[in-house]
């Protein structure tokens, strides 16, 4: 009774063509890698493009396993060769005064400031560095959401930014390095660290050599902390001494959607179209697939079948329960940009690249599947033009609860 | 930033079987949900499972919906009928002396505090609400990992939390009506709010109902500006108003990840091994399929190798660079408790049961992937039990970029 109408769902164009600006280089490394399989590499010969600034220091490659295996291990180790190289720096080891601030850093690993170099070709832009004594994750995501923020300067390249993402920092040597790496470079520091002692030296270690630094997570975990009366544990994610989570429902609902969903992929198997929580219908290209994907690591079994020209939609789709189905749509010049491409990759020759890329078959492919939504008045038709995969997921999934949940305020609940 | 960085939802294997303890039940919603199939709706009727607690207020459901909407859409909404409910509130209006402080919020929708309830039961436990104008994302992935500073007392329910995510909160009349009800049902208010308007308002109207609240992305946000120097644009990500992310280079290098993955599960196209990033190899139900997903969806191309007794592994296996090359292994036990929840998804047969899940033949197939493993010591083995799909992509990942990138320390780096 209270399912029929979805959210009014935001549209969004994107007025420019993709070509008219530079792409953003993520992945790209700050170290000489030499492999070009590298993902996310973007190769970007655009003419605006601005000569690479020559790396400000490179070193040499000797023993870099062994010593980052040292660092690693928590071994002292001594690079006389190297000493000379750190003029410039925030003064090595703290003062008598500054000791009763630094209790818990261990004292070689003050007193190591300024004896290695790290090893990687600095790079223009400034440097964020992300520390982390988990996977990084979180970190990763909360800077890629504040740097959202920054998108205005970011395009094109106008304020440059390199992040670098240390994981699984779990010994004070090794953070230590990485606060003295993050002076040299000129860093701002980033840092989550369940143990409140590693936090608390990242926090004093930073003021010491004068580098810029927030904990990313604090304010949340003290807020969560307050409002439940119990203190965090200060254990890191996937420590070995950690409480384990149990082998729950949830992991088992988790794969098997995983499974499903690949399985579902591109239209394969319309009888299991029942068994979906969701459902997408597009013409090729809408980014039914990676959207499908996504919602399936939230635990949403999906099932994608594409819209083509000339081929009937199975029967089973207008069988199911209708709420489940959600169409995708997308601006003809952007979809032919992103078909092109996608000929281009596959090889395709000249007669297969018109009948998929040609400008008058997109019309011609999209107004077809129109019609399909407007005679299924169900189904939310939602533009993923100019939308992140992640954004056009969070419609759907709003929507999703929005249809099952007798909320005023739609929300999506969970219970721990 | 056309990024698709899911929130690392943790998927845990753990050394105890799921039967000793209760699930926690994400997605389990505070609405009454009426179908069945709502993904992670973990179904546990475990005999430890305390009765579920009555709910303590339940709402008519009239109007429901034309009530959602006109609050969204910022229209004044008078509900009479409802006044007398809100005894035990904070004060509804501000005083004069607070007006100042709340320069931004409409007057009208300060004065409707208490002047609706929100349709939904409240449930036993902490509430804690996430706001956001986005997608809401970044809010669920860091809560979520503030939350595993408290498995501690999650476990077992031993401090029940209830989370709600409330995205795409774009109004200023919305978001003051989540913090009301906020404010009935004694919750923590997590907000990540673009416009410093609204996050201001969010501030102020928390403690004027005395709502805890805490802005989440703010230090890192402030962080970065100042290390930029350069102010936040204050557009949400996904705003009409915002400057677009182009089709970048690596929007479209991550859509191939995902397709590239997806056709090669499971051992599917061996002549196209050498086209992958990183190829995982190890017997069934190792998780090689949701971590080969989740790494997809950080660009990498990854095709997966399933190691079976009596089937030979693909001869191309060995034609490709050994460094791409990942081995999974497990604990037997959980490894048998795993598949035995398979086999039963799966409606297998006892003889299929019997090849698939029996310990014999668990700990055989196990001994044959390790001598795979010790032929192939190019090939890092890590050990997945008790790990989350994303803690395993981390090692993988870092131990990946270890061996291409020539820095001392270990980092995984982008440019923006």
């Amino acid at each position: 009774m209270l399912q029929s109408n979805p959210r009014p769902v935001p549209l969004l164009l994107s007025h420019s063509p993709p070509s008219n600006r530079r792409s953003p280089r993520p992945f790209a490394s700050s170290c000489l890698v030499q492999d070009q399989e590298e993902p996310g590499r973007a190769v970007d010969p655009g003419p605006q493009q601005p000569p690479p600034q020559p790396p400000r220091r490179v070193s040499t490659q000797l023993n870099r396993w062994s010593r980052a295996r040292a660092i690693r291990s928590g071994h002292r180790i001594d690079w006389p060769s190297l000493r000379q190289k750190t003029a410039g720096l925030p003064p090595p080891a703290p003062t008598p005064s500054d000791s009763s601030d630094l209790p818990v850093v261990p004292a070689e690993a003050v007193d190591e400031v300024g004896d290695e170099e790290d090893g990687c070709e600095v790079m223009e832009g400034k440097a964020i560095y992300m520390v982390s004594d988990g996977t990084g994750w979180t970190a990763e995501h909360s800077v890629n959401a504040a740097l959202g923020q920054f998108e205005h300067c970011l395009v094109d390249r106008g304020c440059p930014v390199n992040t670098h993402l240390f994981s699984g920092v779990e010994d004070m040597g090794r953070l230590m390095e990485i606060i003295k790496q993050a002076a040299r470079e000129g860093a701002l520091v980033l840092y989550t660290l369940a143990d409140p002692a590693m936090a608390e030296s990242a926090k004093h270690a930073c003021e010491h050599w004068g580098v810029p630094s927030a904990d990313i997570l604090s304010p949340t975990t003290e807020a969560i902390a307050t409002h439940l009366g119990v203190a965090p544990s200060g254990i890191p994610r996937g420590a070995p001494g950690r409480r384990e989570a149990p082998l729950s429902a949830e992991y088992f609902k988790r794969i098997e959607a995983i499974d499903f969903t690949i399985k579902q992929d591109d239209g394969a198997k319309p009888q299991n179209l029942n068994h979906a929580h969701i459902v997408l219908v597009g013409v090729s290209r809408t980014g039914k697939t990676p959207l499908s994907i996504y919602l399936a690591q939230k635990g949403y079994k999906v099932a994608n079948v594409p819209i083509v020209m000339g081929v009937d939609l199975p029967k089973t789709l207008f069988g199911i329960n209708q709420e489940k189905i959600f169409g995708l749509t997308i601006n003809p010049v952007i979809l032919q940009t992103i078909r092109k491409a996608r000929a281009k990759s596959l090889g395709f020759n000249s007669e297969m690249r018109n009948n998929y890329s040609e400008m008058d078959h997109v019309r011609e492919e999209l107004e077809y599947a129109n019609k399909f939504f407007a005679q299924n008045p169900k189904w939310p038709v939602i533009e993923v033009t100019g939308k992140a995969i992640e954004e056009t997921a969070a419609v759907i999934i709003r929507t999703y609860h929005d249809r099952k949940q007798k909320c005023s305020m739609p929300r999506i609940s969970k219970r721990y």
